[in-house]
Order: C-alpha cells, then sequence, then structure tokens
C-alpha cells in the first residue's frame, strides 16, 4: 500500500506538472522572457544629396509636393520616403569588413519631430551568418532608444520573432548616420 | 487491485488528455479561437491636398508617371503612396484626446478599383498604453469590413499577433477618412 | 507486484515523453520542420513603360533625382519604387484564370546589381481559397531562388507563419516577369 501511495502521489505530481506546463496559445504568457539569441550590429547610411553618388548608399526617392530628392524635405522631413542598402558592421566603424548589408525604405512621418516608419531586412551571406532578418516598426529616431519588430527570418534565422532596440550611434548631419541594433529573439526554430 | 485498476484508468485518462493538448507547431490548430487581448480604436487621415498645410495629417509623397503630389491620381489613385501621422483616438471624434499616434504608409494598388496595402503602427504613450502595435496587408477598402495582420509590437504589446479588423467610419470626399480598427490579439506575451 | 512494476514503467515512459515533449517558447526547436502548409502560385508582372497602360499591371511611383517613372533608372534601377496588382495563376501562363491577386510593392535597394525589398500580399477570393498571406523580405532576384517570410494571414490563412521561396521564371525585358511562389507554412492555426 506504501507503494502505492508513493505511486498515487507520483501521479498527482505529474498531472499538475502538466497542467501548469502545457501551453494554450491564446493565454497570456509569463512576463519573464528571456532571448534564445541575442545579437549587436551597426549599420551606416550616407543619404544621397547630390554630390556624393560614389559613396551613397541610400536616396530619397519619394517627397511631398513641397519638397525635391537631392535635400531633405522641411517639416522634419515629413513625407520623404528613402531607400538604403547599408553596410553592417561589428563595431561602430564605417570601415570595418561588412558582414552583411541592411536593405530596405524609411519613411519620415512626422512634421513636428524627426521620427521614421521602417521596413527592412538584414542579409547575411558571410561565414559568421547566412540568412536574413527582417524588421518593421516605427523609429522615432529622437528617443535615445526605441523598439522595433523582427517580424519573421529566413536561413540562420528561419521562422524567427523579437524585438530589436536601435539605438542612434552617430549622427553627422544631414548625411550620415549610423545606428546600434541590438536584436533579441524570443522565437528560434 | 481495485485501487490499481482505478489507477490504471487515470493513467489512461492523463495519457489520452495530453497527447491531445500537447501541441505540435506544425499541426493545424482547432478552429477555436478566443482573443487574448481585444482593443478598438479610431484613427483619423486629412491628406494634403495643397491648401490645408496646417490641419493635413497625410502627404502623397509618390505617384505614377500620369500623377501628382497635391491630387490623387485617376485610375481608383493607382499607385499614389501616402505617409501619414493620424491621431487615434477611443471614439469616432476627430476632436477627441489622441491616445497614439498611426504612423506609416498606404499605397493605392489597383486601377480598377480602390484598394491599397498598408505598413504602419499604432505608437502609444499615454497612461492607457505605452508600446507600439505593427500591421501589414492589404487593405481593400471597398468592402465593409477587411482584415490585415498584426505583425508584431513592443512595450505593453511585447511580440504580440494577432487580425485587426478595418472598417471605413467615415469618408468625407478625397479629404478627410476616418477608420475603425479591431484588434484582436491572439498571441499575448 | 509485477502490475506496479509495469505501472511504475508506464509512469516513467509517460514522464519521459512529456518532459521532451513540452516546448518552451524560448528554446531552440528541433531541426526538423515540416511545413503544415505548402501551396505553389505563378503571378505575373507587367511594369508600365509609357506605351503599355492598359496591360500593364505594375507602375513607377518613386524614383532617385537622377530616374524617372516611365523608365527603370541607372545603376540597376536603384532607388525605384514600384506599386503592383499582378494576377496569380496556379501555371506559368499569363492568361490561366486568376485565382487571386498579388498587391502591394518592391523598391530597387542596391546600385551594384539587381535586388529588391518586398512588401505585399497575397489576397484570394476564389472558392480554393479566401483570405490573405501577407509577406515581407529581401529579394535578391539574380539569384535562382531566394526566401522571404510570410509574416501573417487571414481569413484561410489566419495567423499563418512561414517563408515563400521565390524564383525567376521567367524575365522578358525590363517589362514582363513571372516569378514562382513556393510558400511553406510552418504555423497554422
Amino acid at each position: 500500500m506504501k507503494l502505492i501511495s508513493t505511486l498515487l502521489f507520483f501521479l498527482l505530481l505529474i498531472s499538475l506538472t502538466y497542467s501548469s506546463a502545457t501551453p494554450t496559445r491564446s493565454r497570456k504568457r509569463d512576463r519573464v522572457h528571456e532571448p534564445c539569441k541575442r545579437l549587436v550590429f551597426y549599420f551606416h547610411d550616407i543619404i544621397y544629396n547630390g554630390h556624393n553618388s560614389k559613396n551613397a548608399t541610400s536616396a530619397i526617392v519619394g517627397t511631398p509636393a513641397w519638397g525635391n530628392r537631392t535635400i531633405l524635405a522641411n517639416q522634419n522631413h515629413f513625407g520623404d520616403l528613402v531607400v538604403f542598402d547599408d553596410p553592417i558592421t561589428l563595431d561602430n566603424n564605417l570601415h570595418s569588413r561588412p558582414i552583411g548589408r541592411a536593405q530596405g525604405f524609411y519613411i519620415y512621418d512626422k512634421k513636428e519631430i524627426f521620427t521614421a516608419w521602417l521596413g527592412f531586412s538584414f542579409v547575411f551571406n558571410s561565414t559568421q551568418h547566412k540568412g536574413s532578418i527582417n524588421f518593421a516598426g516605427a523609429d522615432p529616431l529622437m528617443n535615445k532608444t526605441r523598439d522595433i519588430s523582427v517580424i519573421g527570418g529566413t536561413g540562420d534565422f528561419f521562422m524567427t520573432r523579437g524585438v530589436a532596440t536601435l539605438s542612434t550611434d552617430s549622427f553627422e548631419g544631414e548625411v550620415y548616420f549610423r545606428l546600434r541594433a541590438e536584436i533579441n529573439l524570443y522565437e528560434c526554430w
């Protein structure tokens, strides 16, 4: 009988364990979130201004009626759409060996302050990383840090999701800026 | 022996319960989907038309060869790309206190009828909500309701996913429209 | 006693089974990924070139300072933003009955080679499929195949996620191209 009651206790334990552990997709998850992967990169944007076509990594391609495509528009660049192909580096040096490219677009979308909306990918094809990470979200760039969503990935980053925290590491006039991206992935496959 | 058979029955029950409850990521889920969070907001778009720069919350910044950036193009505005920074309110009154901003872009993308593609965020920084919700998807705006994807979120909406059902709550000529967004989140963290 | 030890063995088995099967969201998943759904479609893009307004399914709506909106720009079309509403077919024949529309945009984003960034949806309203699938990602179109992310879906594709492998099935000058999209969904609801 002692064995049986031990058994019963064990059973109860299993039962309790699994009823709490079984995830329900539509239930609120616990608040302790450890990333399954954490990555830090820098990327460098040199915007075309009419004189730097050789070095430029980005260009204005859309602008409101009152703007043009060689000078960022008034009203905090509201309406300027910029396409970019920026080198990604592991440190904050523009001249370090790029390990990938940040490719996509940003749109300045507010008249009163600088803020933008981003849709882009990190595209890797190096010994360290192969594949891509895709991002989307609002970038209120006057904030010290701001979070955007990692909405998917391919290759080494197959099906990944997470949050990327951006910060402006350098800002030189209206032509060059450098962003630091700390990527925390919470869904890894 | 009776105890043992009861035990066996109990075991069988557990076994059956968990074999059906254990989720496999790549298996089709049950069709009963309860949102873990439901939110309703309104947002208000006043498009720049050359005369309303003070009130305008959006502007045409891209257009096909036959269009221009102060008047929406022919052919159901096909090709017009609009950047917006629209106030979000809890009711359908443009003059209610905004609790956030809807920021991003839409592109009219069909010649035969009105339809658009949306990429935008709800950005909150109020006592009610902090953080952002990111959206993407097709908006066939002549339909009474249409669904787009919630592709991610940050802050209070960390890692969220779901579906937002949009409906046009008001439409005044070519300058003002108001959308109702019912957001149903099915992944909450 | 034999029964009890059998029972114990059974218990141990259950325990082992579930401890390995219980998924932790933030843990790395096994590397065997079977799609829960696989779909293959073709879509057809005819870009407006000033002479084909009747047949064109897409148009340049943004371009860098050195470009224009009837001819794709120099430097591998860098900066050209194209809006499209392309028919989706089940085979590679442009004249097959469309079962939906591919709607959204692409932006050529590199000066040295052809590559683009895509944001678009497959919109279905047929007997086969109702609802939409939303995509985002980098399309290095000189590669034989390239992967983009399925970032969400609605209707029949409610909450879906996955990877779409694109390949250029045909390319006729600068006006017509046809893409094959093999969609592998790994999250089905």
